[in-house]
C-alpha cells in the first residue's frame, strides 16, 4: 500500500456498470512513496479531500473491497491518523 | 486507475482469439498520473479520440469488463466529464 | 498492453516444465509506451524479429493464452498492422 | 520480493474491516532494489523498526499471508539475517 | 519476464511458513530490461551465482511454480543458455 493525500475527485457519467455508485478520488502519494504519480482510487472508507489515506493497489483493491467483479485497481482502504517515520529520511 | 487522453488506436489483424472484436485505443495518461508512458487499452465504453478517460489496469481490466479469459491488461472503463483537482499541483 | 518491436529471442534449456515448448521473444517497447525497458514475452501469435507487436502483461498473459499454470507474465498477443497516432506526440 | 528496512509505522483507525488487527509498517527498500520508494506493508512475521526484511508484493501478499480477502498488496514475509551480495555493485 | 544475473542470495530464518525450504536469490536485471533494480526471486531451477536467468514476476511466480499459496512474487524459471539480440541496442 501507499500513503497519500486526497487532492480531488473525478466524475464519469458514462462508465462500466460495475463502477456505478463508486466515488473516484484522486490521491497524490507522499513524495517518498513507491509511486510515480497520482492514482485514481475508489473510496472505501468515506475519505474527504485533504485527508491522508492508505491506498491498496491491484487485485487487492477489488477483492478486498467487495468489488471483485468491478474494473477497480486502486482503493482507499484507511484514513491515516497516526504514524511514526512517515516523512523522515 | 489513471486518467488519460485517447490519442490513437491500434489494429492487429493477426491476434489472440480472445481479442477478436475488441477495439484497442492508445491512451496518454495525464502528466501527473502514476504511469510512465502510453497504454494500449481495450475500449469498454465507446470512447473516441480526444476524450479524457478512466483506465483500469491489471486483472481488473479483464475481470471487470467480462473478458476474464482474454489477454487484456488495460481497459477504458469511464469517460471523465467532471473533476476537481485533476490537473492542480 | 504495450506496443513494441521484437528485437531478439532467448533460449533456456533448463527451465520450469510449464515453459517447455514456448518461444521467448525479446520485445523493445516503443519509446513513448508505459514500460521502462525490454520485456521477455512468450510468443502467442507467431511473431518474428522486427515485427511490431502488442504485448499483454501480468496475469492476462497466462490466463489469456491458455497457459494459466505456467510462470509467464508477458505474451505477444497481436501483430500490429495499422495504427493511428502510435508515435505522435 | 524486495529487501528493505523497516523505518516506521502507520495507524488508521477508520479502515476497511479486512484490515482490522493488522500492523502497517513503512519499509524503505534498499537503494539497489526494484522499487521507487517506500512501501506500506502488513507485518506477517513480527518485524520491528530498524530490521532488514523481505517484502512480498501484489496478490502474493494477500494470498500467501492468509488474508486472501483483505485489501493488502504488500506484506513483510521474512526477516533477513544473512545475505551474499546484497549491497554489492 | 526479465533476464538478469544472479548476484547473491538472502537468508531469512524467521519467515512466513509458506517460504520454508525456498532459496532466495538476488537477481540484477540486465540494464536494458524493464525493471528498476534488483529482485529477490525464489529459485525454481537450481540457478547459481553468476548465471544469467529468466525471472517471472507477479502471480505467475507463485502459480507457475507450484507455490500458489506462498507469498512469492518473483521466481527464477529458466537458465538462459543462448540468445539473439539480448544486449544489442
Amino acid at each position: 500500500m501507499v500513503v497519500g493525500k486526497v487532492v480531488g475527485s473525478v466524475v464519469a457519467t458514462r462508465k462500466n456498470e460495475g463502477l456505478v455508485g463508486s466515488k473516484f478520488m484522486i490521491v497524490e502519494p507522499l513524495s517518498n512513496m513507491s509511486a510515480n504519480g497520482r492514482i485514481v482510487a475508489v473510496d472505501n472508507v468515506g475519505a474527504g479531500i485533504g485527508e491522508i489515506v492508505l491506498v491498496a493497489l491491484g487485485s487487492a483493491a477489488r477483492i478486498g473491497c467487495d468489488m471483485a467483479n468491478a474494473p477497480v485497481d486502486a482503493a482507499i482502504v484507511g484514513i491515516v491518523d497516526n504514524s511514526i517515520g512517515l516523512m523522515e529520511d
